[in-house]
């Protein structure tokens, strides 16, 4: 083993709880997750080259076997020990999965886990993009451990884990609220570039770079951003699952679409915004009219015990009453904070949402109206279920 | 089916024509592959949400399952039929791999896969950021194909895509060229904006902007961006598997390093220039001139046929000529262009890489020199073997 394990710095004993609760109640000795968003929710640390391991056992013991190169950032975010690993350097050629190899053996032995039922990360998944490249262990995780702990039996964890990440703990609250915080300052500079005659990548281009500067970031260690611009008939295509930004001139009169994603240390954010280039017409001030209501009725619909469709029924049936039902195209919303822009984030604000409201539970709420061809509006904040209602993070 | 095959609009016979041989000549009957790169290696189309499946047989047909929303950016870049498939939506909560699972059975058939040898991507990988999210099949998708066809057997073909990975068609050199060129605004506007107090985050945001305005990456779908600025200190932990930008205000002598990672259309750089804050000392010069001397050594050590690991001897017998052997703390080079930032890409200019090159093979050549504590300097460029030697694509 590289180096003997360090504990690191931070704490949330309500998110260690609540994991050993989960373990337990599923029967399983332990989990074992690699995948950047569970490494940090089992953990505390969201790791860079998505190249770490995280062992969580049913006595609360959390160890994270981490490339030696990123130690010192997960040394400040992370409550579990760490055990560092040489990544590839100039003495080998090795890929990181030869590389954990014998750490990785050695955690889960001295762990007790020869034996054990553990949970693994074998179904579909949604990953944010902890940096501009990562790493993908694929089937050759599962094997190593098939390999070096041959009398254990495995299952898939995948739902255990989605139910863990959709109701927050109050540290995570509190990164949620900073990750919306610093958007804010993006979304204004966007707000003030908006005219006709700049295109939407000059649009974007202000906001991502208010949004680099923006004093908010201060305390965290990875704030990323991505700032996105949809105008006119542009803007009638937001309703994908992805935003984009083109080299489309702004012209009087179109609605223009800023949509953020924002993360404060691996909690991610999902926000829209949207303008009126000039004054707004008459149909424009209707349909952010109808929004406005929609958003409220949404609002005013959550609190604890209530289901997820219901908020979506809430909000949709305002949109049918101003004739805006079929220009509604999506849910209502989705889980955000360790999803960012997953439609089955949960709990998941749709029709046939089966996911029933916790407190601390966080999503979207994002109403929206696209009229293919001519434009889009749409108005997304990122809310948080309290015993009282609604609590909107992105009151800005 | 959700709706018949179209056919994409590019073409690559290079690529195709190359593909099919290695499937040949591994004895497959063809190759199922999810990741983002691996699908625009396949079909010319590099996914967004990284939930598009490429199917390519032996006989050079090939396939791409596409979310609805994406069709519209496969059909301007792929030369693969595209098959759409429903995302979630209003109508359904399932997961993509529920989704693809129809279509995708139906695409096998039609192929007469039933009792085919597939190759899959069952190892470790890296990938670039194809979106700010991403999904991940993990184990569901071979299970799926398992199921669809009982009677296939299938196979690890992760060494077969990295062998294609390392060699570029004249199209995907063109990619590649033009991915350095929009990269030029970025490393141009940090050029002019660092200076002693001025913070690095400011100085990554005025790359940023730059290269997010350039007219340079008109023509390209999806032009992708990362700019990194490390100073003093902290461009001695720029040997890093990452770049990290930080709060820290540059001083009057320090060193700053630009890192950059552009793409085109999913084809991607790393590039890395690094100033000096005011003017440069003796030591600083003579720095700079031994990595200059290193980089000319490799490039000239460059042509087909040659190992990768005397690129790396060349460059690195030089900085040990000067002194500065323990600080060149990486290997001299790794493929780029399907990686951006992957150590492991091939071809390796690596101490102990059994890589030969080949032409057409895309690398960066980074000779540098980190000093703990005080500073770190790099010159990384990207090259392309040719017949004559190399042709370095980031010239400037």
């Amino acid at each position: 083993m590289a180096a003997s394990a360090q504990l690191g710095k931070a704490a949330d004993p309500e998110r260690q709880a609540r994991t050993v609760k989960s373990i337990q109640s599923a029967g399983l000795d332990g989990l074992v997750c690699a995948s950047a968003s569970e490494v940090l929710l089992l953990s505390g640390y969201w790791p860079v080259m998505a190249a770490s391991i995280a062992v969580a056992t049913a006595d609360g013991g959390v160890t994270v076997l981490v490339p030696e190169d990123e130690l010192e950032l997960a040394e400040k975010t992370a409550w579990a020990s760490l055990i560092p690993y040489k990544p590839a350097g100039l003495k080998t050629l090795k890929n990181p999965i030869d590389l954990v190899r014998e750490p990785l053996a050695s955690i889960v032995k001295s762990a007790g886990l020869e034996r054990a039922k553990l949970g693994l990360q074998l179904g579909h998944g949604v990953q944010p993009a902890s940096y501009l490249v990562m790493n993908e262990y694929r089937s050759s995780l599962p094997e190593l451990l098939s390999e070096v702990l041959p009398h254990a039996a495995f299952e898939a964890c995948d739902d255990l884990l989605e139910e863990l990440k959709a109701v927050k703990t109050d540290r995570e609250l509190g990164l949620l609220s900073h990750a919306c915080a610093v958007a804010a300052a993006g979304l204004a500079a966007a707000a003030d570039a908006i005219s006709p005659g700049i295109s939407e990548v000059d649009v974007a281009a202000a906001a991502q770079a208010a949004f680099d500067k923006t004093p908010e970031a201060e305390g965290l260690e990875r704030s990323y951003g991505y700032f996105y611009c949809m105008s006119g008939p542009n803007a009638a295509k937001a309703s994908a699952a992805f935003a984009r930004t083109r080299r489309r001139v702004i012209e009087e009169g179109d609605l223009v679409m800023i949509h953020a994603n924002t993360c404060a240390d691996g909690h991610w954010t999902d926000l829209t915004r949207t303008f009126t280039a000039g004054a707004p017409t008459k149909q424009q001030r209707d349909v952010r009219s109808a929004i406005d209501e929609a958003r409220q009725a949404a609002l005013a619909m959550i609190r604890p015990g209530v289901s997820g469709s219901y908020v979506d029924k809430a909000a949709r049936a305002v949109m049918e009453k101003h004739g805006l039902g079929k220009e509604f195209k999506h849910a209502t919303g989705h889980g955000v904070g360790y999803a960012a822009a997953n439609s089955n984030g949960r709990p998941r604000i749709h029709p046939l949402s089966p996911d029933v409201l916790c407190e601390n539970m966080t999503f979207n709420v994002e109403p929206a109206a696209y009229f293919d061809g001519v434009g889009g509006m749409r108005h997304c904040d990122v809310v948080a279920v309290t015993e009282d209602g609604a609590r909107v993070l992105s009151d800005f």
